[in-house]
């Protein structure tokens, strides 16, 4: 998975602009000598530090990093996976981390048999091969590539009509509902896009379809963006995205919901398996989709549907049938993940945790070896500064994960088994995935906000030259949908961090261990896609991506920097407001989503008494309105209002204790109070969790940030709530609320102990 | 030319839906029992003589009478095309018309060269020619069909790089300007679409451009709307758009602008006619258009310049080079009006016009045949009541142009020829074209909106069986772009009749003569597009429009209907405030335009400020900022506010008179009342206009409805503002508004001459 998954996130810092002070100027004037959670005395040091460990940084080097890295295939269970991670342990050690591979044994299919073919109205068999170009040279490598498909999915062998379904997504299917259009018993296509590729066949399945095809449309990563691969960097059209389709109750192994994959593990039998599809599904390119979509009559697809083939897209069904089977070797792998730990000093029992994944599905340059090359290169100048002398302060450790692509099973068994350690000394964990050419990008916790937005501030953007704080705050500004955003977006001086749902390897981080989280990289310039296919490699990152790994450089720069801080600084640098911020903005959103449903339901049936629907339909096409429904009941918020206005209070008193110590230059704090701080702080990102999950999926128990459970990749903020809401269970949803109140009254009480506790230490030093 | 040209109008009735109240029984409540204009007494005749002229209409004669005028090419100057108007010359004597056919002399160029050619980086040579499909059975009168081109585009040969410059409109060129892309001495290629396609090689050669290719992407009207014919209606890949191209200064013949085209009419050197294109064009298909995009190089074509063709837009320029010529026959040719007259009885001197073309590029079964065979069967049914006994009040004049696809030149060189009597003696004129299956759509001038909407309402729609008001009112509630506008069509009685620009025979009457206007159709479900293609004919018609005629059926009797209301009514049926409100809109709408253009402004010139153009744009490509602008200066509309308030009395105070008569019952009045009274009536609209017409296109006289100098078909209403806005001129919009604000002030004080009189009449009743 990568960053694709990522919603863009703005960037933003205050604008104060007028014909006296330019943008850069302004930046500047509010770069605070200090350091954030640093006392005077060692600030001074840190910034000698982050200099020197900034200036470290080797593009080539990370390069060098990818060369190797993405040679050949690596999958999980490869033999040049196992390859990779011993490799990486041997450069971890040399540069002087105390480094470990830790195994895991976890469900992986392989295909076995894949078979989709049109049997009529005329025949055709889909070749499911992506070719050797010549220029390439790793797309020839045919004999250890994993062929296309989609793990976990369920075997089967279907034969049935074929229905288009656009995305497969939810909404989708109640526009099939208009058309009078069922896939019971039907075999669906859908396009790649919109969310997590196994929403598309568990919502298919959901509506009683018996399989489930998935192609690459060129209007989405095609020829329809620009000049396809090798001319260009776009997917060809025999490109075929494999990936990965676990339904999303639970990520990692299938086998092993909530505890690590050990060899002593209790494992669910595959049938028992909830993440596994109901369904076979698999994936095809366009070259392949384009004689089945041909074939297909019914109604023309709406227009929003049609994708950039040169065809009418119908939705059908009939007279294109079709037969799909998937067959799987159901095989227990080892998983290698590298772990690389440079103890800390006085605060060793602290740690601050990176990581990036190192599986592929096939070479993959860019997913994910351009974000583990330039963590590699972080480790290597730790390394080099922790030769020269310097030791953290807290203890740092570095992971690259095997195993993510199938379902994060790297990370997942990794933060299962070692949960309580985690909650006990997890400061923060910083991911990186693919990383590509553009602007800064940043998802998380907004604890971490004010931290990750000062090293922004001082990291140049390699082609425009501005910060990559300032570049991202503008390209905020450009992005923006209305004058109303726009001012929102100039009024901050911060990163606009957003929420993080599913796609990487923070999730078992935030959603199931409570731990404060970045997802941090560069995006939105690159000059192709070619996720999950044969030619994510060297050969066309280097000609079409980040050519120069000077975005690698930026991210190395900006994560490693970020790293060293948190640590470093004697007092852990989170800050609460923008947090409390913007859970009161995802409480907004929730009553707006109502106000929203209250309106659009009340407008439907008033239209359908008026007839509305009926009359503005072509009377010769079918067409089946929609059902009235009972317009959405008010709900009452103001439980959560209320704890969240607790939370604003508790966050300014840290944020005014904060603001105090550093008005007063930052003078170095009592030991004893800091650990006592400190371990206050640590423990707060760990209120929100509630050890019963969300209400249908248990795993999940940070009860602001999930993924959705029907969108994947994208965060789905208040999830008890928004997703009963998603479901027009309204009832439920409000019998959310306290609970969720509670938790972040939790998180209020606990920013209250560390500001207290603050205000003593302040208090003792006066 | 036809109604894709026209805007779609929202039709729309109140709204007082409840439990209690169905829509149906709404609009049933709402029939008023009384006809407006009509007299007790005379509305009784007028429901039955109405009910008579309704049922007699025969599906079966349009369709013979579309077989017959579109059996063979009867373009301008062709032998079927005189052979057309001898038959519809014959039929009108038959049914009793006092009928001629009205000649003039026109120049009309036909192709004596035409080639299209890629000379580099490959050579192709384009076919301009749509092929002989063997299921089309006049498809294959290729002697008579007129080639693939545009008429009045200049003489021309060039070679010169391509650019692809998207619809070819003035915002596509700033865009362009963005790419820091310059089309001076190139040959752009622009795809049909968004305007009229005069404007393409307009703007073009105002750029600097030497050629202009006009292509039919399929994306507009091929394979991506729907199967492509002959398996479905849509233009298929040889499909070419014919068309004139001439400019919009004035319409009519080039050689004669203001005056009819009659043999000893002074007419201008061909060198000095100013509606010639400056550069030559020629229209191709999209399989022809093929090569030359995918030859393109350069950036990619922006997102939504994209069409629907299996390749990369790019933008060029380079390295496709492109040869390019044209040359045409200069000849003048003798154009058929048919004019049928219908005498009126006792008020012989008011004339009620009726038109449609009958002219068509090909063998144009719907642009312009579908529209002239309805007509012609009201014009039958109207004799066949004459016959009866029935003579109507006032003068009916049923009018078939030749023509108008070149240049409204049949209807234009009338109105020129005959503009004292027209002005003198024309209560309104009621147009149409093609007409197709679907919603009802109407424009015009707001005074005729009662009458027509009171047509309507009694009217059935063929296929949902509801009124063609109702759907025409629940069509416009589904199509409303938000709550706000939903709300406005729902508090509406009557028709939303919209403004018209330009694009069929109406434009002389509204804007030269300043002649009540309406134009009618139906539309909006066709299963295909032929426009202005050979296959556009009986064939394709029946088979995948409205094929049984049943929406011939329905304009023909709402059409007729209101025909029969204006030439019988006892006073003239207008009612001023639907077009007091309607001006009032206008004006506001200049008062959103500006503020829109302020905020825009602002806001661009705040970015350009901070830079947020230059950190947005990926620094690898080519990107030109814009250029910072002076913010508008606020203008002073009072003037024009003022005089719609004016406007809005009179109009109130008309409507009260009249609200007054048909509350006590319609009464009789006395003959010289009415004479008076109607004699205001007739006048009132004359008065829109401005002798010295728009300020840069003097043909335009009306003061209120006008197209767009570079749109066209679309309206540009209150264009001497609006336009000088359009060109940044600020000042200049603003000079304009008191001269505007004195032709509402002329219009509100003949109003008040009505009113006055009209309730002198109703005193004398007393």
């Amino acid at each position: 998975m990568s960053l694709h998954a990522m919603c863009c996130s703005l960037l933003t810092i205050t604008s104060l602009l007028s014909a006296q002070i330019t943008p850069e100027q302004n930046v500047d004037a509010q770069r605070a000598p200090a350091i954030g959670g640093f006392s005077r005395t060692s600030a001074a040091a840190e910034s000698a530090l982050e200099k020197k460990f900034q200036d470290g940084i080797v593009p080539g080097n990370i390069r060098e990093n990818m060369r190797r890295l993405s040679a050949r295939p690596h999958h999980v269970g490869s033999p040049y996976q196992k390859d990779d991670a011993e490799w990486i342990l041997a450069r971890m050690q040399e540069w002087g981390f105390d480094a470990h591979i830790e195994t895991f044994s976890v469900l992986f299919p392989t295909p076995k048999e894949r078979i989709v073919e049109l049997l009529e109205p005329a025949p055709y068999r889909a070749k499911l091969q992506e070719p050797v170009l010549p220029i390439d040279p790793t797309s020839n490598q045919t004999a250890e590539q994993l062929p296309t498909y989609n793990a976990y999915s369920a075997d089967g062998d279907v034969t049935a009509p074929l229905i288009y379904v656009n995305y497969g997504i939810r909404e989708d299917y109640e526009q099939l509902d208009r058309l009078g259009i069922s896939v019971k018993g039907a075999i669906v296509i859908a396009r790649y896009g919109s969310g997590w590729r196994g929403t598309k066949p568990k919502v298919a399945a959901e509506h009683g379809a018996i399989g489930c095809i998935i192609y690459s449309d060129p209007r989405g990563d095609g020829y329809f963006q620009g000049d396809d691969y090798p001319a260009g960097g776009w997917r060809p059209r025999e490109g075929v995205q494999r990936g990965s389709v676990m339904d999303t109750d639970y990520p990692g192994d299938p086998l092993t919901p909530g505890v690590g994959a050990t060899p002593d593990a209790k494992r669910l039998a595959i049938k028992d398996a909830q993440t596994i599809t109901k369904i076979p599904v698999l994936p095809i390119s366009y070259a392949d989709a384009l004689p089945l979509l041909s074939a297909l009559q019914g109604p023309v697809a709406p227009e929003n549907w049609r994708g950039g083939l040169g065809i009418t897209y119908h939705v059908g069904p009939g007279p294109a049938k079709v037969h799909l089977k998937v067959a799987s070797n159901w095989d227990m792998k080892t998983i290698y993940d590298v772990i690389g730990t440079l103890h800390g000093g006085d605060d060793a029992g602290q740690w601050v945790i990176r990581g990036n994944h190192f599986d592929a599905w096939v070479n993959g340059a860019d997913d994910p070896i351009s974000g583990q090359s330039e963590m590699l290169e972080e480790a290597r100048m730790l390394g080099e500064l922790h030769k020269q002398g310097w030791t953290p302060k807290r203890t740092i450790i570095y992971c690259a994960w095997d195993g993510e692509e199938p379902g994060l099973l790297g990370s997942v068994e990794w933060v299962e088994t070692h949960l309580a350690e985690l909650q006990k000394h997890a400061v923060a964990y910083l991911n990186s995935d693919s990383n590509e050419r553009g602007h800064f990008l940043s998802g998380g916790t907004q604890d971490l906000q004010r931290v990750v937005s000062g090293v922004a501030r001082g990291i140049q953007d390699p082609e425009t030259h501005l910060s990559i704080l300032q570049r991202a705050h503008l390209v905020g500004i450009s992005e923006a949908k209305n004058a109303e955003d726009r001012a929102e977006v100039r009024k901050r001086a911060d990163l606009d961090v957003s929420a993080l749902g599913d796609g990487s390897d923070f999730t078992a981080f935030q959603d199931f261990a409570g731990i404060s989280t970045l997802d941090l990289g560069f995006g939105g310039e690159d000059d192709g896609d070619q996720y999950h296919s044969i030619y994510d490699d060297f050969y066309w990152y280097t000609h079409f991506v980040d050519t120069d790994f000077s975005y690698g450089r930026a991210l190395a720069q900006t994560a490693g920097t970020t790293i060293l801080r948190l640590a470093d600084a004697d007092i852990i640098p989170v800050d609460y407001a923008p947090q409390a911020e913007a859970i009161a903005k995802y409480e907004t959103e929730l009553e707006k989503l109502l106000k929203a449903k209250q309106d659009e339901i009340t407008e439907r049936n008033l239209e359908l008494q008026e007839g509305v629907f009926t009359a503005a339909a072509d009377p010769r096409k079918t067409f089946v309105p929609p059902p009235a429904e009972a317009v959405p009941p008010y709900m009452n918020f103001a439980p959560m209002k209320n704890s969240i206005e607790t939370l604003k209070k508790s966050a300014e008193r840290y944020s005014k204790a904060l603001a105090q110590w550093q008005a007063a230059d930052s003078p170095a704090l009592a030991r004893q109070s800091l650990e006592t701080l400190n371990a206050d702080l640590l423990r707060i990102s760990r209120l929100f969790l509630n050890e019963k999950g969300l209400p249908e999926r248990p795993w999940f128990k940070n009860q602001i940030y999930a993924p959705g459970a029907y969108t994947g990749y994208g965060a789905k903020t208040v999830a008890a709530v928004h997703e009963y809401m998603d479901e027009k269970k309204w009832k439920e949803a409000e019998a959310q609320i306290p609970q969720v109140a509670q938790v972040i009254e939790n998180v209020a009480a606990g920013i209250d102990k560390a500001a207290s506790d603050f205000e003593s230490a302040l208090a003792q030093k006066r």
